[in-house]
């Protein structure tokens, strides 16, 4: 059974979650504040579903709640970090916040950490670019997931990017993306939903293009957007991650306990990219030009939402009327608010979360 | 009747014809290694195969082979220029070497040029970027081509673009595509072969997808990689080309002659993007690394080619054993070169080009 809750409630309630797991209060409520984002995408995973997941590596001692992320090199508008196996939103809210400084100084920021977890999404941290007055774009590897330009065994992440600006329609323009023409994420719930995929974007176990999402999560491999191409982006985002920022490399595997070798756990690198759009012209200026291109592109097509724009409208909503979370979701946060001494989360009453004032 | 020309006549001819057309020597020779490099990949268009367009419209008067430059804006690592309607090859070889300087002072550095017009490809400019140690990009924005997500008409550019970096394979790691499926060139290509396409490629002239390259053409649309996907990833260019660089943006219309309004006859804003790689590591770390990325996957996957092998292996091929031209083309030029007072181009003997030293 889900349950409706407001988050009003819901992001004090990760704050404190995060803050007895160990976090300073500053790094809590940066973390919450991306929860909070990504949770009001209305996607319904990479959200607060995977609170549960992150406070349990926490609890098993796998993850660093209080990092020391120390720098590793740099020079002008480019730096590299060692994330020191931090939560990856805590991680990432470190290295957008860095290249935002890079962009105040240089008009343009870039700041890679290495030795960094999952990060949720790119949409949080490129959003917080954009209401800076910046173009935000956040990158990350991952282990290989997917094939190469014409399917076999996987080669390469599925490494998800995004970008965010600011734009006159009251919303950023948003783009938040992996290079597989399907996340795993969404194949299950095309499967859950007896949906049927095109058959180019996957292969099943025997290394045939398949319609169907559940041959390609059992032993099959999802596939580059346009073969080759998003098989080259895959390629640019790991130079810019893990290449550059010299973290783990395509197959390398974390450190283990008993390692002597590497001494990076975390799995991901990412990369902050952000541009001062002042450094340039009046960000007046660029948010009509970007508004302008959002009309042009309408009036030609009125089928089409603009990235950003489908999150945006239900970030409005849950806003407004909460968000609705499976009560198994519920019951885990609340468990773990109970070894933690947090007070447990309450479902939202009768009455709407917010009015809106809109 | 195609005839094989060898590149030590090819280029000097090409440089004399855009010296005689009214570039400076120092253009005409950064034009003619742009021709060069782009005639090298084997690709057998955007290369020597556009130039007579190129030298037609300088004759007309709608492109000036002398631009100046000039400067818009800029702070710190960020530059934006106006193109003054010259050729895109020579605004472009401009545009990296400034985000080049750019990344000397700063780590890394954005250059984006308006007015300014077709670039032949990506590959050539960043491809010299990655020789200098930098990771190099080029982007650039076309006029809409391309549909949105589910089709319908064209909204939006196929916005080229291309990245380049060193690798320790003797050749740089080098992508350079369109966000379509198939750029109408390869349409084309096909069409000719008798050979159809995956019908996710492009829509014929009712909307519907379709497997006949030429009902594409003729009055369809190509279709971005990945819906949504390629969609918000030529939104990214539009955003980091014509939207910061203030050039035209989407459907606006170049100046005519007649115009009162805007100033700029070039449909084309590019930008380059230089990151000098031992602001980070040391560049034979880093090309260790992209080696290592290299072996792992063709290790994995003995079948794939990574983004720039294929192009390498045919330059070596051209270099050694001249290009073929048609005998049309060879002509055309010559008709040029007539008119300009240039000697014509001989096509080779029987002794193979260069000898080989490898």
């Amino acid at each position: 059974v889900p349950a409706i809750v407001c988050m009003e409630q819901l992001v004090p309630f990760i704050r404190k979650l995060c803050g007895a797991s160990g976090m300073t209060e500053e790094d809590a409520a940066a973390v919450a504040d991306i929860y909070s984002r990504s949770t009001l995408r209305g996607v319904g995973h990479h959200d607060v579903n995977d609170l549960p997941g992150r406070l349990r590596l926490i609890r098993d001692g796998q993850m660093n709640p209080r990092p020391a992320i120390s720098r590793l090199s740099g020079f002008g508008a480019v730096e590299s970090y060692d994330g020191d196996n931090g939560p990856g939103e805590l991680v990432c809210s470190f290295a957008m916040r860095r290249a935002e400084q890079l962009a105040s100084d240089h008009g343009i920021g870039l700041c890679t950490v290495r030795n960094s977890n999952h990060f949720l999404a790119a949409a949080p941290y490129t959003e917080q670019a954009a209401e800076k007055g910046d173009l935000g774009l956040m990158l990350t590897r991952t282990k290989p997931v997917m094939g190469g330009p014409d399917g076999g065994p996987a080669v390469i992440g599925n490494n998800p990017f995004g970008f965010a600006a600011p734009s006159g329609h009251g919303f950023p323009l948003s783009l938040d993306i992996a290079v597989a023409y399907a996340s795993y994420g969404r194949l299950k719930e095309l499967e859950a939903a007896g949906q049927p995929i095109p058959a180019h974007w996957g292969r099943n176990a025997r290394g045939e293009p398949t319609s169907d999402p559940g041959e390609v999560q059992n032993g099959g491999i999802v596939m580059p957007i346009g073969a080759h191409k998003g098989f080259g982006i895959a390629l640019l985002i790991e130079l810019l991650t893990s290449i550059i920022g010299e973290g783990l490399l395509v197959d390398e595997p974390p450190a283990q306990a008993d390692d002597t070798g590497s001494s990076i756990k975390g799995v991901y690198t990412q990369t902050a990219i952000a541009i001062k759009i002042e450094a340039l012209l009046p960000e007046d200026a660029f948010r009509a030009r970007v508004s302008r291109m959002i009309e042009f592109i309408q009036s030609t097509n009125p089928d089409i939402r603009v990235p950003g724009e489908r999150s945006y409208r239900q970030s409005r909503v849950i806003h407004n009327e909460g968000v609705i979370l499976d009560a198994k979701l519920i019951d885990r946060l609340n468990e773990f608010a109970e070894q933690l001494g947090v007070e447990p989360l309450a479902p939202a009453g009768p009455e709407p979360c917010l009015i809106d004032t809109n």
